[in-house]
């Protein structure tokens, strides 16, 4: 199977034969975890992502020593219909943050212990304003997912993706309209903090988004919808399936061009764990509709990849518990009654 | 003010006279808040915890760098009801898995980079059985008061406080029920996992033991219905509010011994965060009765700090992200329109 693209046919046919984890390293793990020093399931949810990352990365006691983030970046058509807080020259402005060292995601990613890449995805350009014409072409969408793609580094055991871009919520409130259908008010949010006449204007904007497009298979949808960053997020994911490293997701956006692949393939995110649930209204119901329960729940509606990379210390302590402890055995402790 | 005691009535007397935060360093905080890369409220709960850590540390934009994780163990009487699924010697037992760092408490401090310290508690003298008799004179209650307070390091900048005890959450719901009111069966979980037959006993035992003691005042719960490492638990919160060291919280035997100073002491809390809710069913209850809401919510319930322990770094992420972010101006970012 070759292990890139340069088509959205032969990038759909990657996504119809994705890997499956490792049953034998998840045997392995489970086992593992049911002679540990500690009551059985005392440390809950930790044992399921050590047991299940276990089974991504094929060995049954694994660490997790170089996670990676990935930041895409891109500028949005649709600004132009006034759905954000903030003017577009923002995206840009960010990532001379991102590179200065200034923003969130540069101290979350130093607590993390993470290596943070932010890419610009071409923010001189950008996406066609989706109420008149598909975001992206085909050319263009393919670029970003390969932007994405190759943007992983294949060394890293762990991946969080997230996105700059002034417009993106109206973009994916768009692409989750059109791929789980409802109503354009049940996927728009306030996003950097519209006020109300500005969260009517996103409505509208979403309901014409989505009418203009007829086709809803997962990847017409994020290039009709999306943007570059969107489509670069899709891309690093599912490099990350084929490299076997598990992926933590980050808030709305980066949820929505996961769910373009879920859409693509099911089973496609079976490598993901949700991050974190946003305050961005929609998210919740976003990450219901995938099977995702979220590891973290504190507000956040930053974006930057910021509640992927607060995730990362618990995964990390997931892996550190189950391959760190002593069993029974070994630490002479006794067992139950 | 002295900063030490030697009799419970000195004890008292400075639970009365607890610090508050610093108003200034609190409102220069919430300044510097304001301004930094983000769009208003966009880290949600990670902003308010970077302000009242500074209110408590007296500095605008404080680091954590030295986290404490201080578990303590003890020995219950009452585990000769059969109130528990492991055997009493397990106490010790896992107190040497901790010296040798086998348990999970060690993985996830290599993890919050945190320094543990494990103080055993006359092991080989169990607290009396408090189904017939107080589980502690008041000599002893100060003495494991004293075994907290003085374990604390002053240079830390953040606290964790767990426990390792054999029987210690049927003391832990006896007194959540001396405290707080309700049935025996509102606060008795499966601890370390009793069926239905030894739960059932639990709640029975925490009737009889919540009968014998008449005084529902903090300390005279403690004494009589508590142990020492529940005791020297809350010895070493109060140690922290002193010395201005913000403390994060464990699960349900933790919550109880701080619980018992909030009896004591509206407010002695204050400097207090709850870093998860646990598995073990009233612990959820028992926050609310304190007006916690926990940081993290991943059905752990094995104890050891261990909960706390993986709430260090999102403490951490807070501060890193409020003293280490650059501000709108410094950045040079637009601010909203």
């Amino acid at each position: 199977m070759p292990q890139t693209f340069s088509t959205l046919d032969e990038f759909s046919a990657l996504l119809a034969q994705l890997p499956a984890p490792d049953s034998t390293a998840k045997e392995a793990a489970s086992a593992r975890n049911a002679v540990l020093t500690k009551p059985p399931g005392a440390l809950g949810r930790l044992e399921d992502i050590a047991i299940w990352y276990a089974g991504w990365r094929g060995e049954a006691a694994p660490q997790i020593s170089a996670p990676q983030v990935l930041v895409f970046a891109g500028n949005h058509g649709v600004v132009a219909q006034g759905v954000s807080a903030f003017p577009a020259e923002v995206t840009a402005q960010m990532v001379g943050n991102f590179a200065a060292g200034g923003a969130a995601i540069n101290q979350l990613c130093a607590v993390a212990g993470a290596r943070l890449n932010v890419i610009a995805l071409d923010l001189e350009t950008p996406t066609a304003d989706f109420t008149q014409a598909p975001a992206m072409s085909e050319a263009e969408l393919v670029s970003a997912l390969l932007a994405g793609w190759e943007a992983v580094d294949l060394a890293a055991d762990l991946l969080v993706v997230g996105e700059m871009g002034i417009g993106n919520t109206t973009s994916a409130a768009a692409i989750a309209l059109a791929l789980f259908g409802g109503e354009a008010g049940d996927w728009a949010g306030r996003g950097t903090g519209v006020d109300d006449e500005g969260l009517a204007r996103k409505v509208d904007v979403i309901n014409k988004g989505v009418k203009r497009q007829a086709v809803a298979s997962g990847l017409e949808v994020l290039r009709c919808l999306g943007g570059r960053e969107i489509a670069a997020m899709a891309g690093a994911i599912a490099r990350a399936r084929l490299a076997r490293i598990p992926v933590v997701l980050d808030g709305f956006i980066c949820t929505a061009a996961a769910a373009c692949l879920h859409k693509a393939s099911l089973g496609a995110l079976d490598h993901c764990l949700a991050g974190h649930v946003s305050d961005e209204s929609a998210h919740g119901r976003m990450l219901e509709k995938l099977g995702k329960s979220p590891l973290l729940d504190l507000g956040l509606r930053l974006g930057e990849g910021s509640g992927g990379a607060l995730a990362i210390n618990i995964v990390k302590a997931a892996l550190a518990c189950h391959s760190g402890m002593a069993t029974f055995d070994q630490a002479g402790v006794s067992q139950e009654k």
